[in-house]
C-alpha cells in the first residue's frame, strides 16, 4: 500500500485505528475451542466486527508462532481474510545480517503479502536495507518502545560527534536509530515504532523525523493516552497509526466478544475523528 | 542442555564446531528437488555426515519461514532429527516486551524444543528476561555482530557513568549491552553472539563477560579467522562455539554434498583440536 492510499483511508474512515491480532488461545472465549482453527475463528469475528472502524490490523507473530504450525496456518489465513485496502502489519521484529534479512523480507512479503514488518534496527544498515527494496512494502524500524526496558538502551546517552538537529553534544540511542535509519530510506517506504507510554519524548520525536508515519503501541492495556500522543505526535498528513490490541480483542470473554470489540473500536474511532 | 554437559560434548568430540543450516531452497544440489521434502532431505543428509563432528546446530529460521508453512515444517522435521545429545540453537533473533517475548520462548522452547534462541537486545530487560526462565535453556543475546552494519550502533560511543571493568568514561554501545544483560542471567542460562570478524574487540570482550559462552558467527564465507578467535576468546571452560555455514553445508552442488560438507567440518574439527 502507499502513503498516499493510506493516507486516504484515514481521512475517509476518520481513524488511524490498528487493530493488533495479539490471539492468545488461552485467552479467546471457551466456545471458539470447538472449532476447528479457533484462532482463525476469533480473528475472523473479530475483522468482521471492526473492519470498516480501523485502517489496519497488527499481527504479532510471536502467538501465532507459540501455536507450531497450526499458528503459521492461523496467520496466513488470517491475512488472507483482510480486506485489500486495510493496511497490513506483520509485529515481527525480525532484523538479521543481509542475506538473512533478505529471507525474512521474502518470508512477510512474498510467501506472505503483508504491507509492512516490523524490524528491530540493533544490527544495522545491511540488516534494514532488505525489507526497504520492495515497491510499496514498508519497513517499519523500532525507535522508542513502550515497554520498561526501553530505559535499558534506547534512552540511554551515546557521544555524537555528529548529532544534528539540537541534539547537541550527545543524544540518546533512540534518537540516533531515528536520525541515522531516516537515511536508509523515505517516508514512503519506512515508519517508526513509537510507544504511547513515552509521551515526554514526543515532541522531540517529531522534530526528529517530521514526516515518517509513526506506528504507536502502548495505549490501552500499556496505559498511553490517545489524547496527548495523538497533539504531539502528528503531522500534517496525520503520521500515525495507533495500535490497540487487548483492549480491544479481550473486550469480552464472551460470545459477545466481537460485538463488544466493536464498541470499543468505535470509542476509539470516536475520539479519533475528533482530533483528526 | 547444561553448560557442563556442553563442555563434555566439547571436550570429548574435540570440537566446538557449530553447523549452521541455513538451508536456502535456491542453493540445494538439484536432484534433492524430486524429493518431497527437499530442505529436510538436504538438513537430514547433512546431520548423517556431520553430527560426529559437530557439537550444535544453529537453525536460521528466516530460510524457513521464507518457504511459508511447509518451511516451518521442514524446521521442525530437522529439529526433531538432530541427535539429543547436540546443543540446538533457534537462529532466530528474537524480542518484544515482556509477554509477547514470553510467546516466542514457548514457540523455541515448547512447541519447539531448542536448547537456545538467539534474541536482539535493544529494547532491553523484560524482552529478554521471558528467554531465561526456562531450566536448561538458553538465550543468546546479540552483542557485537559479524556483519558491517555493526558499525552503526553497536560500536558507537555510549555517555556511560557507570562504566565500570576499565572502560572509561564512555564505552560503546555493544559494550553497555554485555555489561547490562550479563547482570540478568547467567553462564548458564546465557550466551552472547560475538562476530568472528571483529577479532580485535575480542579480548576486551572476553574481559567484560569472562565466563559466557560466546557464539561466533562470521567465520568462512564472511572472513573471520578460527586460530585469531580461538586464541582471544577462549576461557577455561572453553567459551565459545565456532559457527560455519555456507562453508560446510554448500561446500558441493552435486551429488556429494553431504560427503564434501564432512571434508570441510572434518578439517575445521581438526584445526579446532589443536586450540583445545
Amino acid at each position: 500500500m502507499t502513503r498516499q492510499h493510506l493516507i486516504e483511508q484515514i481521512r475517509s474512515k476518520q481513524s488511524y485505528l490498528c487493530v493488533g491480532l495479539d490471539t492468545d488461545i488461552t485467552k479467546i472465549p471457551k466456545h471458539l475451542l470447538h472449532e476447528p482453527d479457533p484462532v482463525f475463528a476469533f480473528n475472523k469475528a473479530i475483522i468482521d466486527a471492526t473492519k470498516d472502524l480501523c485502517v489496519s490490523y497488527k499481527i504479532n507473530t510471536a502467538f501465532y508462532e507459540a501455536q507450531g504450525l497450526k499458528g503459521w496456518q492461523a496467520m496466513e489465513k488470517t491475512l488472507n481474510y483482510i480486506p485489500e485496502n486495510i493496511f497490513t502489519i506483520a509485529d515481527a521484529k525480525r532484523g538479521d545480517i543481509g542475506n538473512t534479512s533478505s529471507q525474512y523480507a521474502k518470508a512477510f512479503f512474498e510467501a506472505l503479502s503483508f504491507d509492512s514488518i516490523t524490524v528491530a534496527p540493533y544490527m544495522g544498515e545491511d540488516s534494514v536495507k532488505p525489507f526497504l527494496e520492495y515497491e510499496n512494502k514498508w519497513a517499519i524500524v523500532l525507535g522508542l518502545t513502550s515497554n520498561k526496558g526501553a530505559k535499558d538502551f534506547e534512552l540511554q546517552a551515546m557521544m555524537s560527534e555528529d548529532a544534528k538537529n539540537g541534539a547537541g553534544l550527545h543524544e540518546k540511542l533512540y534518537e540516533k536509530v531515528l536520525r541515522t535509519v531516516a537515511t536508509w530510506g523515505s517516508p514512503d517506504n519506512l515508519m517508526f515504532v513509537v510507544g504511547a507510554t513515552q509521551a515526554d519524548e514526543f515532541i522531540n520525536i517529531r522534530k526528529l523525523v517530521p514526516d515518517h508515519f509513526f506506528l504507536v503501541p502502548g495505549i490501552g492495556a500499556q496505559g498511553g493516552s490517545l489524547q496527548e500522543i495523538s497533539e504531539k505526535a502528528m503531522n500534517t498528513d496525520i503520521g500515525i497509526l495507533v495500535n490497540v490490541s487487548r483492549a480491544v480483542i479481550y473486550a469480552s470473554e464472551k460470545e459477545d466478544f466481537a460485538a463488544e470489540a466493536r464498541v470499543i473500536a468505535q470509542q476509539y474511532r470516536y475520539e479519533m475523528s475528533k482530533y483528526l
